[in-house]
C-alpha cells in the first residue's frame, strides 16, 4: 500500500496580498484552475489513491482542506494546534499508520511546490518507492541543479549508483548541507555530486518509525501514545504540545545511516515568490503573464498581472513588474524585489498593532 | 462689470482611468478637495463674483457644472451640442452679454489649469483688465517660459512695454506662433521676447464683438441671431450647428491689430498628464505623492498613487510610476510615458467596438 503525507502547514507571506494568514499559498490557484495542494494530490493519481492521502495542516486551514479536497478520508486530515516543524508533522502521520500498516510505503511531499513534468515525477517516485521497499532505507528526491542557488539545502550523493529501479539510478547519500554561500554553491554545481533537497521523502512506515525511535526518542514516545490513543483531536493536540520543534532533515536525515537519493529532473519549482510565479506562468511574446484578465499593454514587457476584480488593467511603459489585486489590497512589485514582499506583511502587522 | 467666461468643454483622455467621457479632467479633484473648475472659479473671487461667471461646456457635462458650482446663474451655463473649438465658444458668451453689457470686461479662462500663486494671478488679471479697458484692445496673458517647451504655442512681444498697469508691464504682441520644434523653442527661450500662450484672454465685450465682425463674419452673423433670440437651448443649439469650428487664436488673435500681452509668472501649469499631477502634488522625501491613501512604500521613490477604493496599496522596488485605481480600472504607468495614456483610451474604444 502507498500512502501520501502532504505537509500543508505553511503560512507563506511572500504572496501577499493574494496569500493571507487566512489563506496561505498552498490553497491559492497560482497556476490554472486548481490550487497547489489540489495539484499535489492530483499529481499522484494512478499511484496513490485519494483515500490514502494524509494532509497535515494548521488547525485554521482544516476547513480549506475539506473544501478543496472533499474526497479525502476525514480521519486523514490532521489539524496542528501549533507549528512544530517537519519531524513532528511526519511523526504524527506515521503514528496514525504504524499499528495497522507498518509495511506501507509513505511518500512525504510539501503541498506548495510546482512540478511541470508529471510522468517523470511519477517515474521517480516509483523508483524511490521500490528503493525504500527493497533497501528498507530512507529515500529522498534530489533535484539536479541548473544554477548555483543559495536558497536551497543540498544533498551530496556518492559518485556511483548502488542500484537502478524503474530505470532510475539510485545513490547512497554522503551528507546533507544547509543553504550555501554563492562560491560554495558554484563548487557544488561544478562537482556534479550535489542535488537540491526537494523536501520529498519516501520510506516504509516501519523504517521511519525505527528512525524516530533511534534519533528522536522524545518524539517517538509521543508517537507511541498517539498510536495507542483514539486519535481524537485532543490526542493530536497533546502530541503536538509535547513534541519539540525540529526538522526531519536535522533530526533524522542528516544522522541516519541508510539514506538513498534518486536524482531527478521533472520541472521542479518551490514557487518561492511572485518572481517564480512569473517564470512558471504562460506568457505572451513580450513575456507578460496576464491570465484571463483584460489587460491593455502599451510598451510593457515581462510583467505579471493577477487581479481579482475584473477591472480593466492597463500597463504603460512598465517592465518586470507584478500587479496583484485582491478585494483588500493592490501590490505593485518590481519582480527583482519579490523577496521583499515579506516586509510589506511585517509593516501591515505593525500598522495593525498601533491602531 | 467683470465677467468670467470659463471654457470647460474638454473631454481629456490623458487622465484615464480617473477621467472618462462621463467625467473629464476639469471636473476631477486632482489636487486637494476641489475640482479644477471649482478652483478656477474660486481663484477669481474678490475680482469676479460667482453670479458673473459663465461656463461653457459640453451638453453632457451641464449636470456636473450644476453640481460642482451650485451658485452660478443658470442662464450663464451654456451646454454645447457639439464641440466647435474656442472661437464659437467665446462668441456664444459674448452674444449673451453684448446687448446689455457692451462695456463689461470679459476674462476668458480654460477650466482645467492649475495656478499656484493666486495673488500674483489676480494682480496680472487686474492689469490685463485695465489694459483692455483703457487701450480697448484684445489682451492675452503670456507665461514667462522656464524651459524650451515644444508642447505650447508662443506669443512674441515687442521689446519695450507700452504701458504699466497695476505694476505690471504691458507689451504689444508682434505675433503668435504654433508649437515649435525643439531648436526653435530653445531660440525662443534665449531671446527673452517669447511667452507661452496660456489661453487666458481679457477684453471688453464690445472689442471682441467688433473683432468677430471684422475677422469671423460668419460667426458674427450667428452671434447677432443668438443675441436677439430668447437664448433658449434650441437657440444655442442652432448657433453651434451653424458656426464653423475654429480657434480664437487662429480666427482672431493672430489677425487682430491691437493685441497686448501681460507677461506673467504665477505657477501656471496646464496639467497635461499624470506626470504634471505628480510634479504639482505634495510629495514625501522620496518624491512619492500618495494623497490620503494607505500606501506601504518599500524601496520606492518618485511615484504617484491615486486610488478610489480605500484598499491597502503596496509599492515594492518601483520608481517613477503612477498607480491609479477607479471602480472600473487600474492603471500602472511609467510617468515618463504619461502621454501614451491617450492610446490606452483608444485601445479601450477599439475593444468596445469589436465586442
Amino acid at each position: 500500500m502507498n500512502i501520501a503525507v502532504i505537509m500543508a502547514g505553511g503560512a507563506g507571506t511572500r504572496f501577499w496580498p493574494k496569500s493571507t494568514k487566512e489563506k496561505p499559498k498552498q490553497f491559492l490557484r497560482l497556476f490554472g484552475k486548481k490550487s497547489l495542494i489540489q495539484q499535489t494530490v492530483e499529481r499522484l493519481s494512478g499511484f496513490i489513491d485519494e483515500k490514502n492521502v494524509i494532509v497535515i495542516t494548521n488547525n485554521d486551514y482544516v476547513h480549506l482542506v475539506n473544501r478543496q479536497l472533499p474526497n479525502l478520508d476525514s480521519k486523514y486530515i490532521i489539524g496542528e494546534p501549533l507549528a512544530r516543524n517537519t519531524a513532528p508533522c511526519i511523526a504524527s502521520a506515521a503514528a496514525l499508520l504504524y499499528r495497522d500498516n507498518p509495511e506501507a510505503i509513505m511518500v512525504v511531499l510539501p503541498a506548495d511546490h510546482r512540478i511541470a513534468e508529471n510522468d517523470r515525477f511519477l517515474k521517480v517516485i516509483k523508483s524511490a518507492s521500490q528503493t525504500a521497499a527493497e533497501k528498507n532505507s530512507l529515500v529522498t528526491i534530489g533535484i539536479e541543479p541548473n544554477r548555483p542557488e543559495t536558497g536551497y539545502g543540498y544533498i551530496r550523493r556518492e559518485a556511483a549508483p548502488v542500484a537502478t529501479f524503474n530505470n532510475q539510478d539510485v545513490y547512497r547519500v554522503k551528507n546533507f548541507t544547509e543553504k550555501p554561500e554563492l562560491a560554495r554553491a558554484r563548487d557544488f554545481l561544478k562537482s556534479g555530486d550535489y542535488l537540491w533537497n526537494s523536501g520529498i521523502f519516501i520510506w516504509k512506515v516501519s523504517a521511519i518509525v525505527d528512525a524516530f525511535r533511534q534519533y528522536l526518542p522524545e518524539i517517538f514516545e509521543q508517537m507511541e501514545k498517539l498510536a495507542s490513543s483514539e486519535k481524537k483531536e485532543s490526542d493530536i493536540n497533546t502530541f503536538y504540545h509535547k513534541c519539540p520543534s525540529i526538522s526531519i532533515d536535522y533530526g533524522i536525515m542528516e544522522k541516519a545511516e541508510h539514506v538513498h537519493v534518486v536524482p531527478a529532473s521533472f520541472g521542479w519549482n518551490d514557487v518561492g515568490s511572485w518572481k517564480a510565479v512569473h517564470e512558471l506562468a504562460d506568457k505572451d511574446e513580450a513575456g507578460n503573464a496576464i491570465g484571463d484578465s483584460t489587460v491593455i499593454l502599451q510598451d510593457a514587457s515581462g510583467n505579471l498581472v493577477d487581479v481579482a476584480s475584473g477591472k480593466t488593467i492597463a500597463l504603460v511603459g512598465v517592465d518586470n513588474v507584478a500587479v496583484v489585486e485582491t478585494d483588500d489590497a493592490i501590490l505593485v512589485l518590481n519582480l527583482d524585489k519579490a523577496q521583499d514582499v515579506k516586509e510589506v506583511v511585517d509593516e501591515i502587522d505593525r500598522l495593525a498593532e498601533t491602531e
